[in-house]
């Protein structure tokens, strides 16, 4: 598991190796996460990940560790746009339910994010190797930077509540695609779940 | 795709068949519920349902038909105890919320029924045949239910918005098992929930 500081390489720079630019751990990265994408955590392999990106697999270990550690990596990538939060919760609690379901949900709308996200909860929900991994980062990153700025009694599991939610929605609509929900207008969704994740989060 | 009426038998009724007595059919869909959750969708076979069952192949697909068939009768009988929400409902719209919410979650406390259900699900999120399947049972029979018996605009986006935030808190909760949620009280869950789903299952 990473320790989720950025940059992640390890040891010397990438501009000392000899079979590679200075691009070669975002290379391994992006080829990290389309291969975890495309195949599921199960059958990708250091090697193809290697393969994909052009390097040689002793320099994914070199930068990155374990597959795990590949697979953290490629998570804390596909959520980045989700750490932001903290902005969203320092704008104060005043409307934080829409901010949060709005800035969420947007997430999810966009394809770009949508998929590696999709490939990264299926990976987890079947995997517990993965599921260890997602847990520790949705705990420790995303989750206990949210309950840090709440002033709710057990703020951890309140926004545990609001992220179910959130995950909930993204699965019925997204993944299993039932319908009205899956082509139900966004800001229909918002307006429904903005005053939950509202109270969740700022009502004792 | 079964039409969802038990019993599921087709054809001529077990007692006649040679090869078994009259529980075959009940035999061949424990087996199959069994080979799904311990394999997956994608790993189970006809074949190696029926062997699970002590039938010959041909007789699995006598009662059930195609492997999808099979899939979504298990998945029936592993929701049965969902089926009796229109109960639940039955009562009327006071306290809606919290009895829906501690049947749901009473099920999935119940060892007995969480892991069949957690197979489904992760089948379900994971191949999209399974998830064709679920889609189809959930709505037309589950939320279908539910969203008959509300007075609210919307009646079936509103009956999914609930059942998304139920299917998140499942999965967080048992699946990923991120805690605090994982460890709570279910009590405590309960009580933050329940006015979730009274609102909208029933606000206009």
């Amino acid at each position: 598991m990473t320790d989720g500081t950025a940059p992640r390489r390890r040891g010397r720079p990438a501009r000392t190796e000899a079979t590679d630019g200075p691009a070669a751990p975002e290379r391994i990265l992006e080829a990290a996460r389309t291969e975890f994408a495309e195949r599921g955590y199960d059958k990708t392999t250091m090697r193809g990940i290697a393969r994909a990106a052009g390097v040689d697999a002793a320099l994914v270990h070199h930068y990155y560790g374990s597959k795990d550690d590949v697979f953290a990596a490629a998570i804390e990538v596909s959520f980045e746009p989700a750490l932001a939060v903290s902005e969203i919760l320092g704008k104060g609690t005043d409307g934080i339910g829409e901010r949060l379901a709005r800035y969420i949900i947007g997430i999810w709308e966009n394809p770009v994010s949508r998929v590696p996200l999709l490939a990264i909860i299926r990976s987890a929900l079947t995997h517990d190797a993965a599921a260890k991994v997602f847990r520790g980062f949705v705990l420790r990153r995303l989750l206990g930077r949210v309950a840090a700025e709440l002033e709710v009694p057990n703020p951890e599991f309140r926004a545990e509540l609001a992220a179910s939610h959130l995950v909930g929605i993204a699965i019925l609509r997204y993944v299993i695609q039932v319908e009205p929900l899956a082509s139900a207008d966004p800001e229909e969704i918002i307006a429904m779940v903005a005053p939950t994740l509202q109270r969740y989060l700022t009502e004792a």
